[in-house]
């Protein structure tokens, strides 16, 4: 099973909205999310279920990739919000059906914690090794195995600019 | 300083030569390598040196990424043939001026010795966590130190397949 974590695109500026949360994506942040998603999808990737942040950035990002086919399914997942712990997804791991060798899973977040999870997974600990852009997309590699944690292989990492 | 770690394109059959050095790049490894030329340069990078294993399969994708205009010194680096320790590297490094905040090397070479270095610069140690495609690309920052070891991140890893 691949896990791909995919950073919301560029969002409002924090001055025009009172409360975080609320910051949609500017048209540059759509623009940058749907190119990243038209590359995933011509490359024959698909999601079984892509899971977001709830906050309206990250939600809006989410729906970019199922509108543009990538998933029939988008589900709010509230670890994935500011701050959250990756302990939290590994539930959702087992409920998986992670011993599949085909299929793939998308994580809409933010930073530091997307990279964070990121590193959980492949290296067990946290290095703040990765560098991860907005509309920026991780790719992991991970094995049939119930406890993913340190277990998983990069094969992807860049930023929407290297899909122009 | 950025590192960029190229791994050469695919190469003709083991069995067609009687020496593994001598073998040639396919008609596609050429096209997928030139391919990836194409997206750094498109991306604006320069390489101040490119660093090529001297074998034929390597020294053809430097070759490559010169004539596209990546670069004006290609330089064969006996520790980049297979098995070479990043040890014999940190010279080079100091020898560079690795304080510079601009700047780029290529380092044109093999597996799994790319991925070892590169994970040795960003963890310390070796982890076998990155996965290289043929004439995939790694791209690390790393900052100026006299150092590198450890101390470096990863901004791009990815194979040709992503830059269709």
């Amino acid at each position: 099973m691949d896990i791909y974590f995919i950073r919301h695109g560029i969002a409002a500026d924090p001055s025009e909205y009172e409360y975080d949360r609320d910051r949609p994506l500017t048209p540059k942040g759509r623009e940058k999310t749907a190119r990243i998603a038209q590359k995933i999808r011509q490359m024959g990737v698909k999601f079984d279920r892509i899971l977001t942040s709830p906050l309206v950035r990250a939600k809006q990002t989410a729906q970019i990739l199922l509108e543009i086919g990538l998933s029939n399914v988008v589900e709010e997942f509230i670890p994935l919000s500011p701050g959250g712990n990756i302990k939290d997804f590994l539930p959702i791991w087992t409920e998986l059906d992670y011993t599949k060798t085909e299929g793939a899973i998308a994580l809409v977040g933010h930073q530091p914690d997307l990279t964070d999870w990121a590193e959980q997974l492949i290296w067990g600990e946290i290095g703040e090794k990765l560098i991860l852009k907005k509309a920026g997309i991780i790719g992991l590699s991970v094995p049939p195995v119930a406890s993913p944690l340190g277990q998983g292989q990069l094969f992807l990492l860049t930023s929407p600019k290297w899909f122009n």
